[in-house]
C-alpha cells in the first residue's frame, strides 16, 4: 500500500471537526458525538440487513440520496429501536436542534445510535448536550468523537492515513465501535468514514462497499445482527484533487486505501470484542469454488465449540473436521490438511502424533491462525474470528441490568 | 397420550437385554454397552448428515438395510472417527469379537461410538471389554448400558412405555446420551430405541423419521453438528401384537408414543446439555407460513445473545426483535407481541412499561418458555434450546486435556 499512517482519526481529512461528550444519558461515561465538515460533502452508506430497523436508520436511508450531507450525530446508550413514536419524534427533535445550531437542515445531518433497544429515547438529555457538541467541534475532536460511541467496548478506534491522488495529497480518516452482536452483514457496529478526496457519489459508494464485503462483513463476534449498523463515508472534496469520475488507477488506489482502512478497523473491533482474549485468522484453501470456502470459513467461524476450542488454546482439529462437514460441502479426507499457527496438524488426512503439546503452547497468544486445506481446487476464503469465553457470557447475560 | 410410562428402559420390551461396564476406554467411568435382542429385530435408523462421518455410521448406513439385526455395541471416549485405517480395522474386530460371543453375524450388529474425533480407536481395550458385556447381559441392564455412552454427560436417560395394540400390550424403551454438539440434525447424540411391537420396515423407519424431525431436530445447545450422532430402533416382535402394516389407527397410536418418547429424551438431552442452568421454549405463533415460524424459531434458538439473556434471566426482548428481525423476514412492528413466561412484554410493538423487574424474578426458574406472536397468519414453530453459561465456555475450552 502506497499510504502513510496519520494521526487524527475522523478529522485528519482537512475541513473535517468532531466533538464527543456526557449528554446525561449514561451515568458518567461519554454518550453523544458530532463530526461536522465545513463544506457540503458526498456520502455513501451501508447499512444493517436486519428487518428490524432502528428510526436513525430508517432516516438516513430516506436522505442517503441527497446530493450533499455536512454532518453525522451519534449517541450511544440507547439504540432509539422499537421504542415507538416517541423515538421517531426523539430523533427529529435532536436533528432539528442540532441542524438549528449548525445553520443547516435537519436532512443534512446523519443521525446513528447504539445501546439498549426498546427504551424510550432520552430526548431531553441529549438536546442537552447538542449545544455544547457543537460549541466544542474542533479539529482535534476525533478521539472524544470516537468515544461518545462506545459501548461495551473498552477502548476507542480511529485511524487515519494519505496518499497521492494524481499529484494531489488526499486524507482519510475513520472512528468505529463495535464490541457485542457483530457478525456478517454487520451487527452492532458503527464507522464513521471522512475523507477529503474529491469522488463521485457513485463511486465513493462503490469503494465503500467493496471495503465493507471485504472487512466488516467478513467477522463475527457471536452470531446476531444488530438493528442500528451503519457505516457512512463523507468526502468533502478538500483536497482539490481532480474529482475521480471513474474507476482509473485513482480509483484503485484510494478503494485500495479504503479497504485496508476498513479491515484494520475490523480487526479492531474484533480484538476489542466482548470478552474477547484471543482473535483467529481463519483461511480457507483449495475449495472447489470460492462460494464454498466462504461458507466453510463462515462456518468455521461461527462455531462455539471452535471458538471455545481457541479460548482454550487447544488444537482440537476434531473440531474442525466437525465444522467443515456440517456445511455439506463434500470434502476428500484424504486429502485434508490443517495448521494451527502454520503447523500441520493433520495432513492428507492423517494426524501428525506428537505435535499437540507444542502446538497448545504456540496458541496461547493474541492472534492465531488456522488453515485448512481441502486440495479440491482454488477457492479460498478468509474469516476473522474470536475465542469464546467465559468473561463474553458474564457481559451478556447482565447487560442491561 | 394413551401410554403408561414403566420403568425398564431399553430393556422393557420383552427379549431385550443389555450390560455396560468400563473397558479401560476411559480411567474409571463406564465406557462399553451392549444392548441385544433375544430375536431378530428389524431396525430403523437415523444419522448425522455430516459430511464428514465415523466408521460406525459408515458402517451401519451400509448395513441398515438388511432384514434383521440383533445388538447394538456402543462405547465413549473415542468417537472413532477420522483416523484413518486404523480405525476401520478396529471396528471391524471389535465386531467380529462381539458377534462371535454372541453367535450371530457382525452384520448383524449396529456400532455406535462417541467422544473424541482424530483419536487411534482402543481396540485392544474394547475388545477386552466384549466378553464380559456379552456374560453380563440382562435384563436389567438398561441403566448401565445407558451409563456406558455418556460423555460429558452428568446423568443417565432412559425411558419406556406400554400401551394395547389390538389388545395386545406393546412396550417401548430407550436410553440416549447427548450434552455437547447438539444441534437440529441432530450433532453428538445417541438413542437407541426399542419394542416388542411388531411392525413393519418401512413404517418403522416411518414413524422413527416423524419422531426424530419432532424431537431431536428441534433442539439446540451449541452451533455444532456431529459426525457420530445415531438414532437406532429395533423392533422384535415379542409382544404378538398383529403386526402394523399400514397407516391405520394402531400406527398412530405407535407413532404416537414414539414421538412423545423422544421428545421427552430430547428435553433430557437439552437440560443435561454442557452448563445449562436453564432450558427455554420458544414458540412462534402468527408467522406467514410454517416455514417462516421455523426459521425464526431456530434463528432465536441459535442467538448467543438470547441464550446469555437466559442465563442472565434477563427478558431483554430487543434481542428477540434484532434477533428475529436478522432472518430477515418481513413482520410487522405495530402488531408484534413478545412473551416471557406468559406474560406480555410487549403488545402491539408497544412494551410494557415497569414489566421487567417482576419478569426478572419470573425468569429465574429452570424452565422458561418465550412466545412471539407476528400476528400475520397461521404459521408456528417450536424449537427448544437452553442458556449459554459461563460452565459451557469452561466445559468445552478444555475438553480434550
Amino acid at each position: 500500500m502506497r499510504v502513510k499512517w496519520i494521526e487524527g482519526g475522523v478529522c485528519a481529512p482537512i475541513d473535517f471537526l468532531a466533538s464527543g461528550l456526557n449528554s446525561g444519558i449514561k451515568p458518567r461515561k461519554l454518550d453523544s458525538s458530532l463530526v461536522f465538515s465545513k463544506r457540503d460533502a458526498r456520502v455513501a452508506a451501508v447499512f444493517t440487513r436486519n428487518t428490524a430497523k432502528a428510526w436513525p436508520v430508517l432516516f438516513a436511508q430516506k436522505n442517503i440520496n441527497r446530493k450533499s450531507h455536512r454532518a453525522i450525530l451519534a449517541n450511544s446508550g440507547n439504540a432509539n429501536c422499537f421504542n415507538g413514536t416517541q423515538g421517531e419524534k426523539a430523533m427529529h427533535k435532536t436533528l432539528a436542534l442540532t441542524a438549528k445550531a449548525l445553520g443547516i437542515e435537519p436532512e443534512e445531518i446523519l443521525p446513528a445510535s447504539t445501546g439498549i433497544i426498546g427504551e424510550p429515547f432520552p430526548t431531553e438529555k441529549l438536546c442537552g448536550g447538542i449545544k455544547r457538541l457543537v460549541v466544542s467541534l474542533s479539529p482535534e475532536g476525533s478521539a472524544k468523537a470516537a468515544e461518545g460511541i462506545l459501548t461495551t467496548d473498552t477502548r476507542i478506534k480511529e485511524i487515519a492515513c494519505e496518499f497521492q491522488l494524481g499529484g494531489k495529497k488526499v486524507r482519510v480518516g475513520a472512528i468505529a465501535k463495535g464490541s457485542g452482536m457483530m457478525n456478517p452483514n454487520m451487527a452492532t457496529m458503527l464507522c464513521f468514514l471522512s475523507t477529503d478526496a474529491a469522488i463521485s457519489k457513485t463511486l465513493l459508494k462503490s469503494a465503500l462497499q467493496d471495503a465493507v464485503k471485504e472487512s466488516f462483513n467478513r467477522i463475527s463476534v457471536d452470531t446476531d445482527m444488530s438493528t442500528n449498523d451503519t457505516v457512512y463515508f463523507l468526502a468533502n472534496g478538500a483536497a482539490g484533487n481532480s474529482e475521480i469520475k471513474k474507476k482509473d488507477k485513482d480509483y484503485k488506489l484510494f478503494a485500495e486505501a479504503i479497504t485496508e482502512i476498513c479491515k484494520r478497523l475490523a480487526r479492531e473491533l474484533i480484538k476489542d470484542g466482548e470478552g474477547v482474549k484471543r482473535i483467529v485468522d481463519i483461511f480457507i484453501h483449495g475449495a472447489k469454488t470460492a462460494a464454498d470456502a466462504d461458507k466453510i470459513a463462515k462456518q468455521l467461524g461461527y462455531s462455539m465449540l471452535f471458538k471455545t476450542m481457541i479460548a482454550g488454546a487447544d488444537p482440537n482439529w476434531g473440531r474442525v473436521v466437525a465444522s467443515l462437514g456440517s456445511t455439506r460441502i463434500p470434502f476428500d479426507s484424504s486429502k485434508l490438511d490443517i495448521s494451527f499457527q502454520g503447523t500441520k496438524i493433520l495432513s492428507n488426512g492423517s494426524p501428525i502424533n506428537g505435535i499437540r503439546p507444542r502446538l497448545r503452547k504456540k496458541l496461547k497468544v493474541s492472534e492465531v491462525r488456522v488453515d485448512v486445506d481441502l486440495k479440491l481446487g482454488k477457492g479460498s476464503a478468509w474469516f476473522l474470528t474470536c475465542d469464546l469465553t467465559t468473561a463474553y457470557v458474564r457481559i451478556n447475560a447482565w447487560y442491561t441490568t
